[in-house]
């Protein structure tokens, strides 16, 4: 069995936005030589996420608005957890996105549908940021 | 290690469906001979989900009602990504089922609890889709 | 290849409680004795989540309050789920929570950020649950 992993770095100017990482997490696949496994992607962050969605901007629009309806981040002083800091918001929003996804490789390639990309969702930005990359397999 | 895929197809008629595909998943698990591993089972479209849950139709009308409040299909103008398609809800409710399950796999078995079985969530269906099992172990 | 398992068990007395779990899971991790790989560690049952966030009383509270906004348990007649039992809402919870988190393994240790940790949520406690940790790799 190998094994591999890399922690990429991003730094968002915005409080939040959507990020295409599938590139860098196909760059990673490459790097590890591995064909058969399973390739784990996760937001070293708990308010950040990452996902597998369309790469339509629209649908980031809707996302954005949606998820500010779902957990608005103002008034900030609505959350317990805003003591001194005001991005309560941003770890339920990442709930509802999710922390992870688990890809299948298979003959050196992420196995995905037609539309699978991978992104990552930054909720509380303005500062770098990790996302961990590990692959197992063969 | 070994290694193991198939895609499997589900066709939905309605718009919207859940349906229990743990048999399937069950059936490639035997066909992989994998006794010990990590069994991944995710939806390739970005409008459906994996998910584990009950398999109790009261609950599926309360799951439907839900995802129809906190995502609702119309009015369809609402979202940005409706301009030529109407599925923008679809993408939405699917993050908050998930598009993926990890499943253990202890002595060639899926490592259930007693009630969890496997679901594929369609939310956007009327056309043939595709569900990824992939199986990693020994 | 290496596999290991273990079913940890948590009894919560009330209804609704996050439980911070790492110490639990790191305790699986090395007698595992795995030094690289992947772990999944996931709820046994259905009303129930594992999950991966922040431990600070202050953002729990925030969790209970905006879950029971999306979901709420009263009146329990409005589920359809609910006819000899009244934990329909602890479904709807726990998809938002999610049933399960990927932890990469590298070098024996969890690989994590700064503030990561796992919790298991319980949504119909009063009684003895399950909780599935099993990691392979070598």
């Amino acid at each position: 069995m190998k094994s591999y992993f890399k922690e990429l770095h991003y730094e968002v100017p915005a409080r939040r936005a959507f990020i295409n990482i599938t590139h860098d997490v196909e760059r990673c696949l490459q790097e590890s030589g591995i064909k058969e496994g399973l390739l784990l992607c996760n937001a070293m962050h708990i308010t950040a996420s990452v996902f597998i969605n369309d790469d339509e901007s629209g649908l980031h629009h809707d996302y954005e608005v949606w998820l500010e309806r779902l957990a608005p981040h103002a008034p900030t002083h609505q959350y317990a957890h805003n003591g001194y800091e005001d991005n309560a918001d941003a770890h339920l929003k990442r709930q509802v996105m999710g922390r992870e996804v688990v890809v299948a490789v298979t003959e050196g390639k992420l196995h995905f549908g037609t539309w699978e990309q991978i992104f990552y969702g930054e909720f509380d930005g303005k500062r770098k940021k990790r996302v961990l990359v590990k692959i197992i397999g063969e």
